[in-house]
């Protein structure tokens, strides 16, 4: 079943997404409607970019802890504009115990307001600051139209919640974990991203301001990949989050919130999957090398299956799977490796034991051009070249693919026909009824105020109003 | 505040332990009645633990997944003993998006329903056997006396499911899994665990057979720390897990769980804290070193510093702490610290600094016995050394309470004095009406049918009712 063709991604790219998350057994329908089941391959993945971002994480000086899943609906209402925006997504348990309960509980949307709360009863002086908090959670927005790992009604992420004594701190924070998700999304998951501000109008609900960084999947869409929340002292007035100063005086903190999402998974497979299925970034695959051993008969078995054995060990530096199942030819097992997206395959067959040599193919290069010869006593280290290549080839590609698919488009005729197949950049004078008409003419939104776009200041006219424009922001159609 | 005296355990054990966990802020108390926040510093506890269990699943063939929170009523109700075990503890969303729900969702209490769903539909033949996946998760149970840790309406652990050909195959893996939980505890957390079957009465609601670990608390209280269920056919029936056999035979699969929560920080806190506050194992201890400078003045502190920061160096080996807070006594934060449990303090003062040397003080072994002056340049292998000795000391004095507070009762009377204040080993007929007696007349329990008293025949009379009796239990007072 595995070896049957995927969905061209040209003429289907929505159907080749669903399948190949089935096929790959990344994921799959839960029994309630829109939940998902990671299974243990998109679990691995997400395990991985766990480790990467928890180490950066930890590096740059916060701890874990765990907050309740549970919110009394009342907190939510504490915080005006984070109550508007989430209400209509909400789980809400009435019934505990068999008892219905005098106030209802939500299943937390994510956590600003529990974690207030806390930090309001732990947080008394100057002293106590920074908090620096993340914690890794299931959290549940109940959304209408749904899709495997980029909106799901329940999903896992890690958020951090932050307080500190300035606002310049709480600022520095904000942009130190977009940099982190950055740096992430660049160098572990060989996804190109770019870091901006979102506009008033998609900003978190609560927040002074939102950062984000965005990605552009394989059919041009953006897929929002991370966010980073300046939450000013909205929700620390809310949540009276208050510390005695170094004047002795009260006064209340500034607060950050960011997260990021198994929504990344997706980003994963959109940005490098092609029409045979997935193809990981060698940092986070959980087989970074699989081997197939090839033989006819049981003769060449006995002397292949202890090649492929001994290239495994010598491959033992690496996350390696030795494929010896009996009943499989090797044309299905290559077929199967390249729909799950290992980025490397060794082959062995009874020519290459008796030339004490193996075949290595990438995936990222299909045909005989990813092929090559090498020595065994050489694969432990060409294998090892081989992954550093292919992680930059695919941040390579990606990055050009990016860059083909962004126009600076003259005028707003020519921006309508951009956005049908990429990212415009274009000057916008900040009104939000010129963001809206160009969502309302193309479904197209400002992804973000990219930094990069915007160091110098390059003053132009609003591609829609014509008005004076200060910024250049990104239009796209997204996920 | 930290350093105004703990309640002392013998005096007020339950007002000891919630005062520990407050001041050792391992955790909190969370808005909603009968949650908790696990703050920081148990939640590192928690993680280490994570990280030892989740190295054995993997070793012994294991992978993760995530399965949904949310559990459609109807599929609690397909196994009968499963409903009536958890239907008077569940949380029920239904409300989802503004909108009443058509079916109420349960918050899953465990996941063997909605697992036993996704494995009917993963499962077609022999070929896909076994099947061993383990979750991370948080799950809920409604509870009406809570306790941190130990009984909280939410909880985090971590569930095995697993699906077999046989019924061998499902008993040998219930059993394995048993052993990984004793392993982990006796060799990281340093508490001796009794591995045993649980009486019908005490099953798991669903099981064919369940099977704990129980462990000794300071106040004689048993607690049961982990368990293993051999749920033999009963949720493949009910779930339709089917597999075609060897023989081209549509079977049904033999399943199992098995699980192990954030219940065991509390098994730690108990095993091992004293009137000074907890004791952790240096195996899980988020802090295993602390290093406390002593000076009296900035000249001193010139001295001190320096060579407290290469104490620090030197040991990075370990999980080490440099306490240079500013504006605390030296005695303060060995309180503070002592409190939180740290098995190792290093203090250096301008004599050591003098003469080479530092103080290592051992948590477990109060004042000066537990004290010893160590060269510089041998503190890194002599911080190790103590570390392991201390580890080894913490299971030693553990077992040996154990033993201590463990009797065999002659009789019935006895045996009511006897779990009083400890456990009482005794041979038990089987019939669920002494089981009974005993719980009524002591409120102890059967906690499990040891196996290791039952290794060879060994026929008696039942300590209740005098019939004949094949085998020994432990009745214990229970959390």
């Amino acid at each position: 079943m595995n070896n049957e063709k995927l969905p061209i991604r040209q003429e289907n790219y929505s159907e080749w997404y669903n399948q190949v998350i089935q096929r790959a057994e990344l994921a799959d329908y839960a029994p309630v409607r829109g939940c998902m089941v990671v299974r243990p391959y998109g679990w691995a993945i997400w395990e991985n970019i766990q480790k990467a971002l928890d180490e950066r994480f930890k590096a740059t000086g916060h701890v874990n802890a765990a907050f309740p899943l549970f919110i009394p609906m009342s907190f939510l209402e504490k915080e005006k504009e984070h109550v508007e925006g989430f209400a209509p997504e909400l789980a809400v348990v009435t019934i505990g115990g068999g008892q219905q309960l005098e106030e209802p509980l939500v299943v937390r949307p994510t956590s600003e307001t529990v974690i207030g709360h806390m930090y309001a009863k732990w947080i008394k002086s100057y002293r106590d600051l920074p908090v620096l908090i993340n914690q890794w959670a299931n959290v549940v927005r109940w959304e209408m139209r749904t899709r495997l790992f980029l909106r799901t009604l329940e999903f896992y992420w890690q958020e951090g919640h932050t307080a500190h004594e300035t606002m310049a701190e709480a600022q520095e924070e904000t942009l130190r974990m977009l940099d982190v998700y950055a740096d992430f999304a660049i160098n572990e998951a060989a996804v190109p991203v770019v870091k901006g501000r979102k506009s008033e109008s998609e900003k978190f609900a609560g927040a002074a301001t939102t950062y984000s960084i965005e990605a552009m999947m394989g059919d041009t869409r953006a897929l929002q990949s991370g966010t980073s929340h300046n939450l000013g002292q909205n929700f620390a007035k809310a949540f009276d989050i208050q510390y005695l100063d170094r004047n002795n005086e009260l006064q209340h903190c500034w607060t950050t919130s960011w997260g990021l999402s198994t929504r990344f998974v997706g980003a994963i497979i959109m940005t490098h999957g092609d029409d045979q299925g997935l193809i990981l970034p060698p940092r986070l695959a959980p087989i970074q090398i699989v081997i197939v051993p090839i033989y006819k008969n049981d003769a060449e078995k006995a002397l292949v299956l202890p090649a492929a054995e001994a290239a495994q060990k010598a491959l033992s530096a690496f996350r390696v799977k030795l494929d010896a199942r009996e009943e499989l030819t090797p044309g299905f097992k290559f077929n199967d490796w390249e729909l799950r997206g290992v980025p490397l395959r060794v082959e062995i067959g009874p020519k290459d034991v008796a030339n004490a040599s193996a075949m290595l193919a990438r995936r990222d290069v299909p045909g005989r051009e990813g092929k090559q010869l090498v020595a065994l006593d050489a694969l432990a280290a060409t294998a090892g070249n081989l992954l550093v290549e292919i992680q930059a080839a695919l941040l390579a590609r990606a990055a050009d693919f990016r860059q083909a698919h962004t126009s600076m488009p003259a005028d707003y005729a020519e921006l309508q026909q951009v956005v049908e197949n990429g990212w415009a950049v274009a000057h916008w004078c900040g009104n939000p009824a010129c963001e809206a008409k160009v969502k309302e003419d193309t479904k197209a939104t400002i992804r973000n105020i990219p930094f990069e776009l915007n160091q110098a200041a390059d003053p132009g006219k609003c591609i829609v109003c014509g008005a004076p424009a200060a910024e250049k922001v990104i239009f796209s159609r997204a996920y």
